[in-house]
């Protein structure tokens, strides 16, 4: 039996290369959408009382309050550990210190001075799903370029665990990230309490971090609402396209692509190759790794709708991958690098055989959080500047006023907008009276 | 009567602040959303048909087919008009030029080669309101930057004039910017078509422009939708926010303030001063001024839920602009340019006496699409970043590989993903066993 199922992509019909290509329905059932509408009003009408209520219910845990007060001393954690995630934190931060966007000023006509500026968002949210392991990674991925970004207000939250405490190494990244400001509330109701604010827990400006559908519902609604706040990006299930030739390792293929597939049983995996024999020897190891594998029964169902591409050549994977616009996209083929120029849509690219996905997903330096689902062909994955906005400037003098005045009355009238003309003719007068 | 009611802010209850700074609702009701999400799926079953029925159902003109094809001669154009045109173009592209972003590449450590590279959307939407007058500065405030990103593919619609044709300023600048993709098509219809693609019409990546109601319902629906498209930013009615003092003009404050609300019976705008003297004399100005617009029942009824509002001192007027986080601030009091570096929250500035708003309406330089609804809190203008999006890339040698390996190993077990460790250790086993 074969775990990816086979496609020769040129047998295929416009339609069925189109199918073959089309991610599982994302949009949550109508019930999903009014439990979450309901437990937002419910954040919004009793605040506090309705997060801790509905932590209670879907935590299990009762706690006193939201706000974490850390412990005067950390509890202890595994020295290797530590180091690690000082590595990780050294290499993001080195990727996106890369990245902070600069001003500008330009004079476009004489007496005409006009600017752009970055500034950091001023409050921003954090959310960090709960669970058995925690997301260490993706705090590191969200607090690193809100840092950089210099962002004055950082706040996490994250579900309590059973006994109503903050996982201890959650703690010690907190502390060495320098975030001040937890809350121990998770699902929908910690969405609302940072979109609206609660008596403990102030609104925020935007909100980041990856979640389960009530989460992803719950910042859509709080998005989609003037009165509520931005968020990061659509978030879809995780996926990686690889794209591989007779020079590929099998083994490396297949550890990656269940890398891919354990992440969530609607994870999509897809391997695109000219070379049959890859794909077969792929198929061989990915039964033998998925043995080795705690979690294989998720990696196992996310498999079962994943696929293999067969293609005439590696011009045509690329072409597929294109179309596919992948979160994910290795470049597992001999000369792989040859071929990166050729990349148009994808949200982040792993190149030769060195170069696995993990290491990106934790420490090489670039962002994890990228766009799913096809985003990537109109969006970015988080960086610094995520983390910040521009507004623009203009200071005009008198002559450069009265050297676009009438351009602009013209313009203005063009378009039958008769005060705008007068805001600028009057003034054009006003200067000319005096001279 | 003074046309701008005034408010002392200081005798205000913060929760009587709260409303005094509050936007009108901006959600349409739920028929709208109804109409706007059957008229979607008429154009996702039947296509060009369902479109050119929409048309001539609400544009009142049947034309033969969607797409436009230019005369072989363009019709005369005022010659003045051309001018301003080609002023306008040349301020927009100077300005917009400085905005690129630049790709960088760095070696997080050794062995480990990262880079980020930013690449033009390939098939951008614009969306141009038809009605009396065409949006021309709207146009040039999104083809412009378009074409600097580099966008390949670059599609315009906008509503046939009632004898089915386009506008004939409109041609020229379509003609002039390189825009050669025109479809006749306006409204909810245009939306789904540019969403979802027909017969005639390619499906685009990234849609943008201004609208009514129904526009902007569509858009966000589309924007929901994982196969639909993304869209520029979410769009509330335009608003104006002008800072003033003893020093100010009330005849240049009052025609800012009208220029603003001749918009848009739904337009915002709020004029705050530390001088009662300045509102008043604002009010009488205004009073004056209006009688002489052709656009003056619009602008009354926004001024009618307008306001002034009275402060202690311009310091206090720029804490209420930063809560308020306006899409256009002017600054009119003395000494301008001294507070500019206080504006955390707005879209863009006009500093001093001379920079009218009409002057970035459509020349200066920086773009006029602007958050509007306090959304300048988080989001930033239109600009050529707008139309790009960014890849990351990471290449990683055997030696990078061995270096960072056992701290990837970690951090994935951490987080209970042994996947991905092991896609890690089975590439360093390799290398080490080859040593």
């Amino acid at each position: 039996m074969s775990l990816l199922k086979i496609y020769q992509w040129k047998e295929l019909s416009p339609k069925e290369q189109k199918i073959c290509l089309a991610r599982a329905k994302a949009n949550p059932d109508t019930n999903i959408k009014q439990n979450v509408s309901d437990i937002i009003q419910a954040v919004q009408n009793q605040g506090d009382s309705a997060v801790l209520k509905l932590t209670a219910k879907f935590d299990k845990v009762k706690i006193p309050q939201l706000k974490y007060s850390p412990p005067e001393h950390l509890p202890p954690i595994d020295s290797q550990l530590i180091q690690s995630l000082q590595t990780a934190i050294q290499n993001i931060s080195k990727f996106h210190s890369q990245q902070i966007p600069q001003p500008f000023q330009i004079e476009t006509s004489p007496g005409i001075i006009c600017h752009k500026k970055y500034q950091p968002l001023q409050r921003v949210g954090i959310y960090i799903p709960g669970g058995t392991a925690p997301l260490l990674s993706t705090l590191m991925m969200l607090a690193i370029p809100a840092k950089i970004a210099n962002c004055p207000e950082i706040v996490m939250v994250t579900p309590p665990s059973p006994e109503g405490e903050l996982n201890p190494v959650i703690q010690w990244l907190a502390k060495t990230l320098s975030i001040n400001e937890i809350y121990l509330c998770g699902g929908a109701q910690a969405i609302a309490a940072l979109a609206y604010g609660t008596e403990s827990l102030q609104k925020v400006d935007k909100i980041f971090g990856p979640g389960n559908t009530y989460v992803t519902e719950a910042k859509i609604q709080v998005s989609l609402d003037p009165m509520g706040t931005a968020i990061d990006m659509p978030a879809g299930p995780s996926e990686v396209l690889i794209i591989a030739d007779d020079t590929s390792r099998p083994d490396f293929v297949a550890a990656d692509l269940l890398s891919q597939a354990e992440h969530d049983e609607l994870s999509q995996v897809i391997l695109v190759s000219p070379s049959s024999q890859l794909i077969h020897n792929v198929n061989q190891e990915l039964q033998k790794q998925l043995t080795q594998l705690p979690r294989r029964d998720i990696a196992t169902q996310a498999l079962s709708s994943s696929r293999a591409l067969l293609t005439e050549d590696i011009s045509q994977a690329l072409h597929i991958s294109n179309l596919y616009a992948p979160e994910h996209l290795i470049l597992a083929q001999k000369d792989a690098v040859k071929i990166v120029p050729q990349v148009i849509h994808a949200g982040s690219v792993f190149i030769g055989p060195w170069s696995s996905e993990s290491l990106g997903d934790y420490a090489s330096g670039p962002n994890h959080v990228l766009p799913t689902y096809g985003f990537a062909r109109s969006h970015s994955g988080i960086g610094v500047e995520s983390f910040m906005k521009s507004t623009t400037f203009q200071e005009v003098t008198p002559q450069g006023l009265l050297q676009i005045a009438q351009t602009v009355e013209c313009l203005a009238e063009a378009e039958g907008l008769i005060a705008h003309a007068r805001s600028v003719k009057l003034r054009r007068e006003k200067l000319q009276g005096n001279l």
